[in-house]
């Protein structure tokens, strides 16, 4: 009973026929291949216009080659306090930024406000060289806490961002899973919503290992390629990720395993939360569930062989943990981990 | 008719099964898995001794990773003038290293000698602190010209690098190449050679995208992990990198593939040396064949499909072209080749 | 009237006369003169300890230098939120370190306590490659809201970063107030309450432009000296900065010219502090008054021809402002300034 | 008998009247003084053009700052082998950069010509992400060889620089010279010439320590002075160092400390020469002689209490040397060198 991660499980079986049938002949190296080629027209397809799109293979190298592309090295950049960037990408986004600040913002079920950014970008000193200036804001769809931010949240902030000169990133690690959540298009929360760059995963959800970065405006690639390159992301035989990327995106197979998991955290979140004593903490938007738990019924659950992690110290006799259902989580693994609970 | 890079074809085959196998349950992320855990074993057994063993996708992650532990940001690098490290990486062992000096060094066939390095050496300002101080040398098994060192070599260059107290890298993307041609065994030209990290590719050999940084002493670790993960290069469903390695390494498997890519470039070389105006310029130890070739043989076979590179610009009517073999370079391809140039 | 900043004012008179008698004859260049070497000997004399000492220009320079000689890149920095390095240096202490991080931590009055840093701490996974590490804690003494640890406090707070195995750093820029206010030995608040490396600055303190990073033990030195090289850092004609240090250590003539300045802020305190409506923030114990001060009185003051920094935006009428004083501040600008005020 | 460098000796004696005429009354810090900004003027006057002027304190930080500058992280810098930025600089320039490649060819006498920098670019795929990018040409006037680019020199560089779109810096660490021995106005040689960044030191002739990095075209300037801050290069008191660079400007006293250096120079060359078996292996054009010399008068001299600088190992019983004059160095040490050499 897996529940500590979504990229605990590994890749949708049909995955591994995507890969074989790339593997035929030989093709150009480093994304001058076919594949690759059509995948640049598939994603422009998906998101209804034009795009730049470089595959990587991890999302850390995604999110700090775009942030590092858009932000000059004494750049501020606005996130909130609990996203991946600033917590557990060991500092990834300053080394690939030559140093640049992350300033990190409260906010309720781990989302920023357009307010809260407006209140941050106003202590910063524009156009002294003594400070940081503010150059981008990153958020993360979904966030760190399992929620989502609508099409019209997003804009609000893309208007702040606007508004300042600065940048928007949206960190997609769990894209698939937003979107199926808020059941609007592709469009509708990135470039429509004012997001300028895009790191968009597919290793959470089905893949083995592909994330892809995506300019929605050719002038922001600036030298994207050479960044790839010089921090050794620039994948050889690139066909292998651009076929996991495609398989997942055509027949909009990607949304069917991301509403999986979405369903299951469903319900879990919802039979969890009768529980006596458990309390469901933030809503449950994507596939995280983040509950307060009883000490006893967690050491129960550890005894049952649950695997999920805890989100903080213990205090006054109950914990925070997180539980991440996938794709792949058995159905039967909720029931277990339900049933385990009583 | 691909003789431009081992990289241009896929992998083999059985590769695909390796990784179905290793889809199965739910595991650790992040190279806790059990495969990671057989890799390291097998490579212990490999190389007949203990070992740190770090994949990673590309091999320019492996080989700036490996540099930038070995050496300090105010170090120099020595290595040969055509090595992939100085030519084809774009700075990144600068950039990682936070800007080392590479001291690039002549040398026939691609190959620097024990003189050369002592030579060069010389000329540094040994703790001076307005010059780079020697702390490397890394060498290219197989060399950029597609010639081997031989054990002795690689123990005379080490020899030299420890009386300097410098560190001695090996860039391994073709070691398979290296080990299958010198039909020794892996440690005979590694640590029991004096090699102290080595940057072992599978991709070139048979693989989808697998590499792996190889430390042979606990002590030159130091903060790789860190760096792997700062850098990017922590994968997170690892068993899926570490299941290609497994299996290649597997029943010497990966030095089968390498002996069938060695012996087409082989008998390439063979049959291509004897048609009237050309040379072969370097020994072909591996699976790598330079020629000059009359111009108009060049145009005959870009004619009638054969992709592959030039190394220079023509001269006296002949230019200097790369022919690369792999694993996968369809036999007849060979022939089909051969007979174009006639 | 310039109450803006300690660096307004220029050098005491006689340092030119220091820097004359620095000027005979020719001596090696870039700190291999004898003034260099004298000035090691003082300053071991005044810190009663051995020292390793290196000149540079700039407080910047002097606080990056250390930090990134003492941290890894994957390392975090402890240090309170209002920190010089967290707000004034522009991200130098994470380019330097090539991408740290600096975790800031509130505390009233400027300075941090041992509970903030430890319960910080705990919120960190030791060991885990996907976080930052804490590596320092970084104090200012002065700190930015003009007060100053006493002896017990740093050791308290050296305490805490021995526990964690970090390293204690402290931003010296006007630490010749510290030691003039607290009337202790400079010993006292250094290495003897568990410093291990200071950025001790004259530039504030009387002299044209001279800081110096002092490191309490050899072995913290590490590669300090190719660091300040690379940085741009050494100084060719050394022996002018020397001078400077030199004469302002000797006779303790520094601590002469820092009780002048603190003695100036504290009667302008004191006498400020008296006026209607005006409330003195933080206790004065160096040479920076922090007032908040009625928007009238603020724009009375400026009519009048003084200059000082806003600490903030206005708030119910009021202002929060910073007076700083020096050695070279003319007594009576304290009586026009406090003349204007009424 | 010091002609090891010409920072071996102090400042002219006038210029701690000028510092001490700086001293007066409180000035905005960090360059919005009045000296700072009669020093943009009066720059302005001696090169006959616009330019944007940022004084720091070190000829390093000076080449380094303005390189990076000009330069993406993945450019290339084509420099002479022999040049500071190569040999003396320990990286500071691929630190700058985050890792740009210097590029060193060979040239007589320590010049560059632009036929060898055409076919050194020649050599690089222009557009390929797998190698660094022709980004800048730097030459150093005087060259480390003591030669003088002329100004048709200077423009035919420029010309190939410009035709690969490259920016054209120029180490003017001891411009000084080289203008007193051109005998054409500063402009001829840089910005008419096609210089378009100019590193300009004062510190080898007759100041402190005062260098200044120039631009001719404000859309060069880039983000120029958020890089000197966080490199810790932007002085507080920065009228001291300004107050340097004005004193030597304004009455064409640079030129006249120059000329004298330089005259003293050609002197000692041209009685050197005349001894039995001392040979003179670079035209004497500043204020550098290079001279092969026989060990025993090399012994001779030192016995004596000359210093100055082996350039190489003894090769056929002599060795050459480098000596340097200066503004300062006595006219009698002169007499007194040769007098030990016969």
């Amino acid at each position: 009973m897996n529940f500590a991660s979504d990229n605990a499980y590994g890749a949708v079986p049909e995955m591994f026929e995507a890969l074989r049938a790339a593997n035929a002949g030989a093709v150009p190296s480093y994304g001058d291949d076919a594949l690759t080629t059509r995948l640049a027209a598939e994603m422009a397809h998906v998101f209804e216009h034009e795009v730049a799109v470089f595959p990587v293979i991890t999302g850390t190298a995604a999110n700090a080659l775009a942030l590092s592309t858009l932000v000059p090295p004494y750049g501020a950049i606005f996130c909130h306090s609990d996203a991946h960037i600033a917590t557990d990408e060991c500092g990834a986004p300053e080394l690939f930024t030559q140093g640049a600040r992350l300033a990190t913002l409260d906010g309720a079920h781990g989302k920023i406000s357009p307010e809260t950014i407006e209140e941050a970008v106003s202590h910063f000193s524009i156009g002294s060289v003594h400070h940081p200036q503010p150059a981008a804001v990153s958020i993360a769809q979904v966030s760190e806490m399992g929620t989502c931010y609508r099409p019209d949240e997003v804009r609000a902030i893309a208007s702040v961002a606007q508004r300042y000169g600065m940048k928007l990133h949206m960190d997609g690690a769990r894209l698939s899973n937003a979107i199926a959540s808020l059941g609007c298009e592709p469009a509708d929360v990135t470039w429509k919503a004012g997001v300028d760059a895009l790191s968009f995963g597919m290793t959470k959800n089905g893949a083995l290992g592909a994330e892809v970065v995506v300019f929605f405006r050719a002038e922001d690639v600036r030298d994207f390629e050479f960044r790839r390159k010089r921090f050794g992301h620039l994948i050889s035989k690139m066909r292998f990720v651009s076929a996991q990327l495609l398989w997942a995106l055509e027949n909009e197979r990607w949304l069917g395993w991301a509403r999986q998991a979405n369903t299951l955290a469903a319900t879990l979140a919802k039979r969890l939360g009768e529980i006596s004593g458990v309390e469901i903490v933030h809503p449950v938007e994507a596939n995280l569930v983040f509950a307060c738990v009883p000490e006893r019924v967690i050491k129960t659950l550890r005894d049952s062989g649950a695997e999920f992690y805890d989100w903080g110290p213990p205090r006054g006799g109950r914990t925070l943990v997180r539980f991440v259902t996938s794709f792949a989580t058995p159905e039967q693994d909720i029931d277990r981990l339900l049933a385990a609970c009583i």
